[in-house]
Parts: C-alpha cells; sequence; structure tokens
C-alpha cells in the first residue's frame, strides 16, 4: 500500500514536471506554476483509497446528529454555473472546508487510513492556490454575485452548521468534488 | 433512459431463461429456480442508477438525526464469516429491510429515481426466496448461532431503531450488498 502510494506521488510530481504550457483554452493558462490540468481524472487506484475513507467516515456519522440548517454543498449547484475564471476559487473554498472538517476528525481508526487522501487533497489544494493568485500586475477584480454567494455560502456553514453536519455534508460531497468538481476545473472552458 | 431500463430487464430475464444448472460447487445448487449465481456482478449501468439515488438519500439523510444506538449493517460483519448454505438466508434479510425502508420513503423528488432501483432489489429479493425454500423432502435445519445472531440485530434494529438511523444504515449499506454481499451469495463456496 505504501509503494503504490509512494508510486502515485512519485506520478504527480513527475506529472507536474513535466507538464508543458497548459493550452490557452484553459482558464489559469496564465498563471505561472498553475497546473491543475492534471486532474482531469484521478486514478481509480486514488479513488478507491477514498472510498475507503467514505466507508470509515459513514460508519461513524452513525453516532451522531448530523442535521443541517442548510447544505453546504447543495447538488444542485454546480461550478459550470460560474464564470470559467471563478471556478477554482470557488473550488479551492470548497477545498479548504473539506480539508479543515477531515483534519479535525481525530477518531482513532479513522486517522491512518485518512493520511494518504488529507496529502492527495492538499496538494490539489496548494495547486489551486497557484491557480488564484493574483498577478503582479493585474488589477483586483471584483467577486461575480454569484462566487460571492457560493463562497458566503461555505463560510456561513462553518459559522453555523454543527461539526455532525460539516463532516456528513464533507463525506457526502467527497466523490463530487474529486470527480465532477475537480475536472470541472481541470478541463477550464471546456466545462460547461 | 427507460429503454436502458428495458434493455437490462431484458437481458435479466434472458439470463435467467438461458441459465443452465448451476455448478455443483454452488451453495444453491439442487433449488429448483435458483439462479442467484448471475448476480456475481452487477453491471456499471445499474451501479450508476443506484449511485444517483445514493446521493439523492444522502442530501436527504442531511435534513435528519440518524444516530444510531447499534449500526445495522456494520462493516466488519461479512456474509463470508457464515456457512455458505447460510449466507442466501442473511442476505435474503438484509435485502428485505432495505426494501422496507426505501419503499417507506415517500420524499416527491425521491419517488421516481427510487422506482427501476426498487425493481431490481425485488428481483434479486425473489431470487433469494427460491434459493432459501426449504425443500418438501428436507428436514428442517436448525439456524447456526452466528445466523442467528445476523437476524436477530436486523430486527432488532427495525423495532428499536428511528427511521433515520434505518434509513442512513440502508443508503451507506447500498453499495456493499449490491457488490460485495451479493457477490459472495452468487459464487457460493468461493467467497471467503
Amino acid at each position: 500500500m505504501a509503494t503504490l502510494w509512494l508510486l502515485s506521488l512519485l506520478t504527480m510530481v513527475l506529472g507536474l514536471a513535466i507538464a508543458g504550457p497548459v493550452p490557452p483554452s484553459k482558464p489559469t493558462s496564465a498563471r505561472t506554476g498553475c497546473h491543475i490540468g492534471i486532474f482531469q481524472s484521478v486514478s481509480q487506484w486514488e479513488l478507491g483509497v477514498f472510498k475507503k475513507v467514505k466507508d470509515a467516515l459513514e460508519e461513524l456519522l452513525l453516532q451522531k446528529d448530523i442535521r443541517c440548517s442548510t447544505n453546504p454543498f447543495p447538488r444542485s449547484r454546480k461550478l459550470g454555473q460560474l464564470q470559467a475564471q471563478e471556478r477554482p476559487k470557488a473550488l479551492q473554498a470548497e477545498l479548504a472546508l473539506t480539508l479543515k472538517v477531515l483534519e479535525s476528525m481525530t477518531d482513532s481508526a479513522l486517522v491512518p487510513i485518512l493520511e494518504q487522501p488529507l496529502h492527495t487533497l492538499r496538494h490539489i489544494h496548494s495547486q489551486l492556490q497557484a491557480c488564484t493568485q493574483p498577478q503582479p500586475t493585474a488589477e483586483p477584480r471584483p467577486l461575480s454575485r454569484r462566487l460571492s454567494r457560493w463562497l458566503h455560502r461555505l463560510q456561513e456553514a462553518q459559522r453555523k452548521e454543527t461539526p455532525g453536519c460539516l463532516e456528513a455534508s464533507v463525506t457526502f460531497n467527497l466523490f463530487r468534488l474529486l470527480t465532477r468538481d475537480l475536472k470541472c476545473v481541470a478541463s477550464g472552458d471546456q466545462c460547461v
């Protein structure tokens, strides 16, 4: 398992090292060090590791009250509804909440199996940061109303919802984040 | 979608019609009309339909208190721990509870997408019934202690747990039932 994980990490690092300039259609093409295009698909092996985590999280959720006043990640909300250049920021906020919630889980059965998925999520998060850093020469753009609402919803959830609600929401959203949302950002203008 | 569903059903019916005698290694070989061997794998398309249902169920769960006093389907409990001839009965009980819980869900957004998965689950359940019917000439066998505990746990869950707990447990167990557990029963002695 450790060998597979090292191989997976090595593939990612090599992928980054050999990644050429991102095609012009990508929203992140002008950013130095922004290589989110490599995440157009997550390997089946990597998804299998997350599946194991999701199973363990679900088992723990049965011991909790998960009731939410609002769903932080409603299924109907899709990154494709935002402008292409806004999507990395929205995904980054989604990922930041996911990391915060998962990092705060200290159940002894969960900690060892969370290690590698957390590493992967942090790696994607750092890539997104490189894509959302404002260019030194560029004028700061005001956020669109839609993106502001998107970010506000996540901030409010962190402030208002119970740990049980946040853990359940993050658990249920994990595969949408890793497949649908990440793929959408990685495919730039091609995401509809 | 309806066409695909009809095609899938037709494939199942044809599968049943052309299914030859089950190999002697299967625990259900002596039963007339017992063709559970055809469920060794569920199609990717079928799993996709269940995935859609699971997503919708998860969204609804966020509005509930799902706390359980005991988990009706603990991850650590595996059908392979039972004797081969007992497994269809255990799976049948698991499936009966799953059907009962899903059939009682009346949320308007859920009902149309539940229709086909319920049909599939009922079909598997009826196949299992053919495999667990006592033979007219056979002496009734007493249940093993392990199988009795398995069945008792499911009965107690129905009696004691809240609807929220049962809905969450059934949702979280859905793919284990359709892949791991069904495959185990379908593969007879080969399941370890």
